[in-house]
């Protein structure tokens, strides 16, 4: 009855994969699409990430020799190109996320489509790849962006939470993501009074994320670390993510790698077949 | 005018009681009660518990060696019919938790026992035996539901926080939760926007727990832990109950069982009638 | 410049006062004021007050020796008439809190006055007392009350911010709370949907109050813990409590006492005219 | 790629700013503009910080022997008519901060002019001075204010995120401010039901304080902590943040000054070019 223990290649224990979600201006202009923006405060608080962000985290992951995936909205690879080709001279994987930051069940299934194609169209232009990997705009998903991913030969999403450790769902390769090693759900805080919580304790996230990975370590998980440049590019966070790597750096049974990389071996290895679930939604009609 | 100090059998000081309210989607599909669910953020992450999380937790019991009280709504049960034999066949004590998690307040009173026949007979009809316990989703209790349970048997309720040991309150024994020690209010996060505070350090958590712990040992109280496997069969809660569970162990003095024999224990005692109430609602009008 | 220091007696650096507010099922039944209400869960929790939180507080004063000033809504009164007796036998102050612990901004000022003759009515009734002191539900006050309190010869009221040591505000003492060491911020949690944050780790709180203390006794000011039966009563926030105490207790500089006696010194004391303000309304016609 | 270092002088490695938002009443009364303000709780817990809490402040900078850059609503001024000569007299920057708090996004262009000609007239009359700095109210900017500050030789602004040190937008020097180093998003709390959160555990705050200041430090940037009177001054606060200047007063690398001499050397050395931005709202027509 117990689920089977996922196996990962050349004895490793579990998998590490860092991803950047390089949100910058794109949710904050989602929400407020159509209407005038006068303001300028939160717009210059996500600034921080293109201006300076995302590179004290591409120096942090130089430190340790590692790759990252970063998931990039249309918008923001269009109003910073320099965004891209950096990550791409880097070595960095580069994934979707959205042309404006929607969230797929706020448009229609018509505009779902036409939004994979901008984007995957303006990531070919500005670094001649098509990207493998998908990531949903507030980790939201419809059955409808499953099958126009499929339809459009990507390789994986990584939205969902449904198992520690790669899946596969309605036919396509989950690399699961997790809310609790998330840096936006600590630190986020724009002001303006929608926050519901204060910035965290840096040390107290450390301490929690670190317990985690002791425990996605021992059941052979993967540990999927998600931050957004304008959030974790602050200095504090840099910091945090440092003594988190040595950490992790510190076990020579981990797979650090990126999320491209683990769907590819996911989707070639047995784990495909033994951790497979249909896409099901809801019945609520009771 | 002191409250008396509650009796437990053969010696013991105080009882320990770990349960579960094995939610998986349930909540999530009554809140969209007769509405399309056309997304899967929150369904998958409900459903790392009936594939993961309760198994962990499992083991986690068989390594301590101690039975819990799991209570399943029913349409968990029909839609994972691998749990509740599981449960049984592992020594482990089943109770009722409503059909679709609909919370007493919000169904009418002949609905509320439709919903009771409903579940009974699908447990009998899964284990060959009727529950003695009920938990009511949510922790909220109407007077119909006390006359209800009483009415087909039901042994005790475990919803209500009136003491910090078993009462009887309305002629029904109560097994008294506590939200404190509640994994749920510290833990559950689900995206979306709903939110009201990020996941707590476990660390912190383990802290508060153990300190209520240490207090209601020397009251010598009751200690009823409540989890839910979508939520603490995540890796680093498993490790936090670990943590717990040790600390609960090193206690001789420590009756750790499960909701139905603490009911039993106290209907059969002088704590029974010590320790009674009647079932009384509130004058408003004023 | 620079506000000058409060004087205590007797050669004593600063002063601290234990309130309770003994609000049991009273706020409750004011946010359902003409309602027909059904359910059970908020009213058992809040009961556990009364039947067992007020009793463990008493026992815990009695350690360390000291007495309490304890705020009790009429309806509480009415409801468990044990409870202003025992408060009396065993030495501590009671105080006035509303009759159905009413925002005083939100009845009109004949109920205002109405309640407080009601509610001292009662406690005369109860205990051959008139009260000293009153603390409003909520911490709110208006121009009425004041009048009011004053017309009744009420000594002092405790509930408000404007020092942290005593003063005199419209021509009545002030005895100030402090929502910083209020439990109820903290520690309330009664489920439904309606909780903003989950319960805190009592050792942190317990850090909080520390350094506040430490900071009022170097100031030379007031430091009035305030507590919920309801809510410190439970095992872990009595511990927190001792642990409090202790700390307290080994300086030899303090005063500890009611607000009852706090309030008759100042008015008495060169404070009384050194920290006088006036009650002073807001302009906000521009 | 990689944003270039920021140039302090005389080998200086970073900057600090201790800065302080005088609010006292003013956000309430904006808050409740054109009603009838009955109650007393917020604004006598708000009074706190004109009668205790600055002068605890001036007393503690005067331990370090720093000055501080204090932003003050003319209607604190007008209210305190105390408050600027005495600032000046020790020695601090007085910087504008709105008449009536006003959001600038909440009032019209003209109206935002008359604040800002108003509140300079006072500040004129009450100290002989022209301030040379802007403070937002809620640091919140639009382009008008930026305009308006320009016309009228204000030197800077200090509400804006963009870098974590001082940079030129839209031709004005912003001397940017943090949230995760202001008081208020940790402490404020009023109570009457619109918290969101509990007062932080001041070592808490003072660790995460600390790991961004040895961040800042490190990237070379400006470590602005903002405080307001009211929350600050409370006792436990004032602790913190002598613990939190202990530190860096430890560090020789530091320029510890007011913001104006942070602009003044800004604006003439090579950083004002290197770190420029135009004022650009955003495009939410898609």
């Amino acid at each position: 009855m117990h689920p089977p223990r996922y196996q990962w290649p050349d004895g490793k224990r579990c998998a590490v994969v860092f991803s950047a979600d390089v949100d910058a201006e794109s949710p904050f202009l989602w929400a407020n699409r159509g209407k005038t923006v006068t303001t300028l405060g939160e717009l210059e608080q996500r600034r921080f990430g293109p201006r300076v962000g995302i590179w004290r985290m591409l120096d942090l992951l130089d430190e340790f020799g590692v790759p990252g995936s970063f998931y990039v909205p249309g918008i923001v690879a269009e109003t910073y190109p320099e965004i891209l080709p950096a990550l791409r001279a880097r070595g960095h994987e580069i994934g979707l996320h959205g042309y404006h930051h929607e969230r797929v069940d706020q448009v229609s299934d018509d505009e779902s489509a036409t939004i994979l194609d901008r984007s995957i169209a303006l990531f070919r232009a500005q670094t001649g790849e098509t990207p493998d990997g998908y990531r949903s705009p507030s980790w939201e998903m419809t059955a409808a962006i499953f099958t126009q991913l499929k339809a459009r030969g990507i390789a994986y999403d990584s939205s969902l939470m449904g198992y520690d450790h790669p899946y596969t769902i309605g036919g396509l390769t989950e690399v699961p993501v997790q809310w609790l090693i998330d840096d936006a759900i600590y630190f986020k805080f724009v002001g303006g009074g929608a926050d519901r919580w204060h910035p965290a304790n840096p040390a107290s996230v450390l301490e929690s994320w670190l317990e985690e990975w002791r425990a996605v370590r021992d059941y052979g998980g993967l540990f999927m670390i998600t931050t957004h440049p304008w959030i974790s590019g602050r200095g504090q966070r840099i910091r945090l993510l440092r003594d988190l790597f040595r950490q992790i750096r510190a076990d020579s049974g981990v797979w650090w790698t990126t999320a491209r990389e683990i769907a590819a071996y996911h989707a070639a290895s047995p784990n495909a077949a033994r951790f497979e679930t249909p896409l099901r939604l809801a019945d609520t009609k009771f």
